[in-house]
This record gives C-alpha cells, sequence and structure tokens, in this order.
C-alpha cells in the first residue's frame, strides 16, 4: 500500500503552497473556522496530536494556547521542512511518517486533530481504532475531509452552462465506496469516497461518541469579500466532526 | 400554521394507495429494511409511538412482536379509516391529530419510531423536544426522511440526456433551510429541507446520543427484481437515524 505523498511533488507543493498564502482559500475561510469552533474551550496543559500537521500552524497555534505539548505528523519533506522552519518550538515534535503508520502508546492525548487528511486514507477503520487507543479516556477526535457530495462522483466539478455558470453540482455514485482520482494541480490524486453514514457509524462502533457535525458555510462577511464562496452554500464542501472517547 | 393533510386528497390518497400496494415502492425496499434494521432486538412488553402510523402496518407488527401498547398517530381521516379497518388490536391506539399536536406525558414510550413524516415538519427542534420527553430514559427515537442530498434542490429530479438517460443527480441550494414545494401525485407538496449536519445537531441539542445513521441502499437480491434501484445507489434516497434518550 504506497502511502500518497503529493505534497512531495515540485508541481503541486509549489500550487498548493500558492494557494494557502492567499489567506483566501477554503481551508482558510470554511474548514478552519470549522475545525476551530470544534476545539475544546481550553487548549491549556493539553497533549495534542495533529495528523497531518503540514507546515505545522496549527501545532504552533496549539502551543500558543497553552497546550502542554504536541506531536505533528506528515509524510511530506517539503511541509515538514516548511514545519521546522516557521513554526518549530520546544513544545512541538514533529515526525516524518505516514499517517497510517505511525504509533503512540495508549491513553497518550486529550485531543487529536486532522484538517483535510481523512480522505486521503483508505483504511479508516483501522485509523479510527488507533486513534481511539491513543486517546485518553474523555478525550477528543476532531476532524475535517471532503463532503462526501463532494466526492461521490468520479468527474469531480460542477456543471456548468455555455455561459460559464454553475448550474448545479452533480451527484452520482455515491455508495460507492472507493477510490477517486482527481486533478489538484497535477493528475492523479488519490481520495477515498466514503459515504456520510460510514464516516459516523465507524466512528461509533470504533467506541466514539457524536459530539457535533458540521457542513461549514461561509459567513456573510466572508461573503462579501468573496462572493464565489456561494458556491459553499449550493453544496456542502467539507464535513467536520468531533467525536469523544467516552 | 396549517398542517399538511395531503392524504386527504383524493387525488394524492388514490396515487399514493396504488403505489403502497405495488409492495416494490422505495418505501417497501429501501426504507422500511432500514427502519426495521434498527429498531430494538426485542419489542416485548414494550410502549412504541408512532408518529404518522398511515395504515396501521407497524402498529400491527410492533403487537405481533409483543409489545405492550402501540399509539398510532395520523393526521389523515383517510390513513386512519384504513388502519381502523385493516390493522385494529386492542392493544393499538389510533389519534387522529397532527404530529405537531399531539402531547403524551413524560417518560411515556420506549419507543418512537416516524417513518418518512420528519420531512413535513416544519419546526423539527420542537418536535424532538416534546418526543425526548415523551421517551423513558434509555428510549430510542428511529426516524427516516428524505435525504438531504434529495430535497436541497428546489426542482427536484434527475438530469437526463436526450434519451432518457438519467446523467447525473443535481444539488444545489444545500445550505438553505426553507420549505420546498413539489409535485408528488399532486402539485404544492410541501417539504422542509435541512441539512445532515442540521438533523443530528438538533438531536444532539435536545439531549438524544446518536447511535446509527443510515443511507440505505437496496440489497443485491433487490436489484435483481428492481433494476431501476441502482438509482438509490447513485444518490442518497433516504436518511435513517436511532437516537436514544441516555
Amino acid at each position: 500500500m504506497g502511502k500518497q505523498n503529493i505534497f512531495d511533488n515540485p508541481e503541486f507543493f509549489k500550487g498548493y503552497i500558492q494557494l494557502r498564502e492567499t489567506g483566501n482559500s477554503y481551508n482558510e475561510v470554511l474548514e478552519q473556522p470549522a475545525i476551530h469552533s470544534l476545539l475544546p474551550a481550553s487548549l491549556e496543559g493539553l497533549e495534542i496530536l495533529d495528523l497531518g500537521c503540514g507546515a505545522g500552524h496549527f501545532a504552533k497555534y496549539c502551543v500558543n494556547k497553552g497546550a502542554n505539548r504536541v506531536e505533528g505528523v506528515d509524510l511530506s519533506e517539503n511541509m515538514l521542512r516548511l514545519a521546522n522552519r516557521l513554526n518549530s518550538h520546544p513544545q512541538i515534535v514533529y515526525k516524518q511518517i505516514a499517517v497510517e503508520d505511525v504509533h503512540f502508546t495508549e491513553d497518550s492525548f486529550d485531543l487529536v486533530v486532522s484538517s483535510l487528511v481523512f480522505h486521503y486514507i483508505q483504511d479508516y477503520k483501522s485509523l479510527l481504532k488507533k486513534v481511539h487507543s491513543w486517546l485518553k479516556p474523555g478525550g477528543s477526535l476532531v476532524f475535517s475531509c471532503e463532503h462526501p457530495v463532494a466526492t461521490a462522483r468520479k468527474e469531480q466539478g460542477w456543471i456548468m452552462d455555455g455561459k460559464a455558470n454553475k448550474l448545479y453540482w452533480p451527484v452520482d455514485d455515491y455508495g460507492d465506496e472507493t477510490e477517486r482520482q482527481f486533478h489538484w494541480f497535477v493528475d492523479g490524486v488519490k481520495k477515498y469516497h466514503r459515504k456520510v453514514s460510514t464516516l459516523i457509524n465507524e466512528l461509533l462502533d470504533t467506541g466514539f461518541r457524536i459530539r457535533r457535525v458540521l457542513e461549514p458555510e461561509p459567513t456573510l462577511e466572508t461573503l462579501e469579500r468573496r462572493v464565489d464562496l456561494v458556491e459553499a452554500i449550493r453544496r456542502p464542501t467539507f464535513i467536520v466532526i468531533r467525536a469523544a472517547k467516552d
């Protein structure tokens, strides 16, 4: 099982960094606010794991908010080089390893966060079992992934009329929970489509309790700046879930 | 707030009864199996409420399985006439009243079931609060409604090519949680579209624990009989939820 490492593809990495640097990507204005809204009210003293930590911005945010220790895991050498340069801190440990391969001892973390990584994970159930074991009782998993409505159809994209207007978002093959290949800066980016019910039931079967499910929409203030984000109201873009280990 | 009573529209009622009598409607082959899969393993001795009981088939099923008492609520005189004719039983009480208007005392039921009614309910939150109060601690709510992917777009229906093939299911206005008007045997059938996250979070906010979420698909055996049901794999048709009062 080769883990995907598109972030070390130079062409992909360049496109991705340029997108994130605008501060106006879907991540910045939709997904990150939703993740933040599901975090515990205080991070003071917490042990936190960030699965797919990228350039370490979230890890640094956590220590700034009083976290005791943050482990950041990412397979991409490019991303971890950035993390070490921009967001190093004595209480943060960055590990270059695939999310699927990392191991921790039981009851190690109060909080596990994973931002837009789970749709790249082939074996969702196995990862949940591991995360559940790494969490302390009462700890939480907060994660986001692309919304199943967004990943269902094998050709991804809006249906357009002849004048570049987006008519509607097409759904097909919703029940076909297999790999999808997309173009995102480069060809052949692999994602795993799962139904909403699968995302939730696998959590329940692992022993998690569902605490919140978000399908984030732009705020009015964001819409004023970026009217194109009305798309995220027309069809759900991300799903963000908080689940607790009882 | 006029409660919708399409089932007492003669034209609607005739179409509906003919559809259900085939034994092959989406209800029969997709939604009812999903509801049944979420029921407690035994109904022996239970007090059960059926919100939108229709012709009382489910109520009768419950007493046949040992339920102690079943209350069936429906606004439609037509449906309750059928219920009293086909499915009367000393341990079943049928009440002709809107689901929104019925009242019971607290801790009355072990199980509340509602099949394809909640999408007709304008005030989901208020209904959940009432159901939660009527349930005994440890009791469960099992309900189905049309899937948000199915109700999102204001014009409901597949996008077809010129040769009567279904190309894809269009999604639009997913975040617009308002009334929808559809043609179903008659014009102007009203439904209330809600996001998946709203369906779940309102349950959580009311004090329910999520136990299961289903997006039912036909079995292979059903597909062999009715190949057109592949549609229910191409896009989710219903969502079925079991939630428990802790």
